[in-house]
């Protein structure tokens, strides 16, 4: 955590800043390995930028905070004391104050400006997007270990696939064996399409039942030591047609393409642009209505972002989705997205279930 | 919708509101009957004193938002749009908003202040809550039936229990029989602990086995139709010691003394204060560390507040869970919870699960 503190600190220098708060369980986990969801109360993270930071966090929750790794202050609040208050009597008055303006609310905005003294805000997010966004040794260990979870679940729900089975059916059974194996939180929401539904790259699960010809799209990841993994296959269940065939190869030819140009040096917006092209030209570029892919690490959707606009030039250490697709309605819809890490060369898939199209019989 | 829309509106008029600005995912559903997770995107709801409300929603939600009921303008933008620039042209310059505090973050308060030129906001939190709190006839057949969903999650995981299961494992199977109802949305993280465990008030489930002379305890609830349910049973799993039993009966006693009691008129602290007083009479009064309840609706915490010091006086249409407990470290952690509504003389309990002490053998 150090070093990542010590990146901050150097930030507030260089910005003027007294000091910034961290409020995030995401931010506070990368910053004191301290993960904690305290729903309405106040969990938060002050750095300075000349003195050991200090955790904020609801009393029941010190012993947590000891054993996670984190060896500076801690200050604990009960449910009756103003966290607030308690905050003043350490740090005095702060007059700028960089915080993370998408997660701080105004009750707490608030709060800074009138028991702490701030006189100007900042941003702290796009500093903390960029610090998390190239991952070290550890990190990486533990996105490994997550990708072979998002594998071994797709894995437990293709085998589940037969006639009449809805999707949540499946969802049930795939959760059913993580939570079998310890992990009991999903880093979103599992998502198993089937037929019609997964055309719609927003498609909401529920009790469809899975027939013969369907498409079957599986959408999910898992939150392992505080990060997440997400991937994506597309399975057919019996047979399909030459159009849905069609749209796989291409889909799964544009995602190889991207992949074969992952290297240090590459922008964000040649990967995006390399599998969009190839889409467009099997005549399907209307169909392709998202990026190519996104960051991944303590949140699911992170820094860099895999757009056509992006310059932002790939290296080492950065980990990533690519996720081309292509959602024809009332055809077919598609997806292939496997979790990809820059190495030194080129670049090395952490999912590693089979992309070649899986028949289900 | 209407009638909550109305009782809104008198409300900015009194306070010289020129708006309210909904944003939790609770108070728009409650207000306009959509309900959707927009994660980073807006979703909110304008409400005017003197005009029709606003719903402002990501463009691909706008036909599921017109299927919800809602039938005032929508606003959709797509993700390229900055959507406070299409409010701006809607709305026009607003001088005082009502806002959700402790929802609304700072980005969008610097929105609100930059595009529609607010000058000052106010908190419609507290209004929100008093008129959430009575609920109607819609509602409570709502409630009931995510109630019996909760008694049904209970009776999954009493029939799972059996020596060496862990915690993880009986939460795997509650889940998976609720996924195949169609159920997807817990109101909370399911709990069940198991021994020592479950004298934290706190626990987190995990891979602890589950072994004779243990209680083994249940906290768990749906989201069903937008609405939640609680409920807490705590079992004996083979023989437990006089001990124990004599702190679950002294929960139960309590929780029953204050179910008796409720009716229109009694107050929140009467209510909290007869469970504690048992608990305190029979020695554990250091070991009931919470409130006795809380109200039970769209969200899973709402108002009214069961505490000990809660004049509020209970109303015909209230909901609400009681839920007593003792936790004694290395002894026992027993909570026995319920869903109530007040009733024109009375109260009805929504969850049946049985009460007295059921010994799985």
């Amino acid at each position: 955590m150090n070093k990542r503190i010590d990146s901050l600190q150097a930030w507030l220098k260089e910005n003027g800043q007294d000091a910034c708060l961290v409020t995030s369980t995401e931010n506070v986990f990368y910053l004191s390995g301290f993960r904690s969801f305290p729903h309405e109360r106040l969990l938060g993270l002050f750095v300075f930028p000349d003195k050991a930071p200090l955790l904020i966090v609801p009393k029941m929750e010190i012993e947590d905070a000891k054993h996670s790794g984190y060896c500076d202050e801690i200050l604990g609040y009960t449910d009756i004391e103003n966290p607030w208050e308690l905050i003043q009597r350490i740090t005095g008055p702060l007059d700028r104050v960089a915080i993370e303006k998408t997660h701080l609310n105004v009750e707490r905005l608030e709060a800074l400006h009138h028991y702490l003294d701030v006189k100007e805000t900042s941003n702290v997010e796009e500093k903390l997007q960029v610090l998390r966004m190239v991952k070290d040794q550890e990190e990486l260990h533990i996105l490994k270990e997550a990708a072979e979870l998002a594998d071994f679940a797709i894995e437990v729900g293709v085998s589940e696939i037969s006639e009449g089975k809805t999707e949540l059916d499946i969802i049930a059974a795939i959760e059913y064996e993580l939570k079998k194996k310890g992990i009991r939180e999903m880093s979103f929401q599992t998502m198993v399409l089937t037929g019609k539904n997964g055309a719609s790259p927003h498609g909401t699960p529920g009790l469809t039942p899975i027939s013969k010809g369907d498409l079957v799209l599986f959408d999910l990841g898992v939150v392992h030591n505080g990060y997440c993994s997400d991937i994506t296959r597309t399975v057919a269940y019996g047979d399909i047609s030459d159009e849905q065939k069609n749209i796989y190869d291409t889909v799964l030819q544009a995602e190889l393409s991207a992949l074969e140009k992952v290297r240090p040096g590459v922008s964000a917006k040649e990967l995006d642009l390399t599998a969009r092209n190839i889409i467009s030209e099997a005549g399907y570029g209307n169909y392709f209505p998202h990026r190519l892919g996104h960051g991944l690490g303590v949140s699911v959707h992170e820094y860099p972002s895999l757009t056509e606009t992006n310059p932002l030039l790939m290296e080492k250490g950065m980990v990533f989705t690519i996720e081309p697709g292509i959602y024809v309605p009332n055809v077919a819809g598609v997806r292939i997205e496997d979790d990809v890490v820059v190495t030194e060369n080129g670049y090395e898939t952490l999912t590693k279930f089979p992309k070649t199209l899986q028949v289900i019989s």
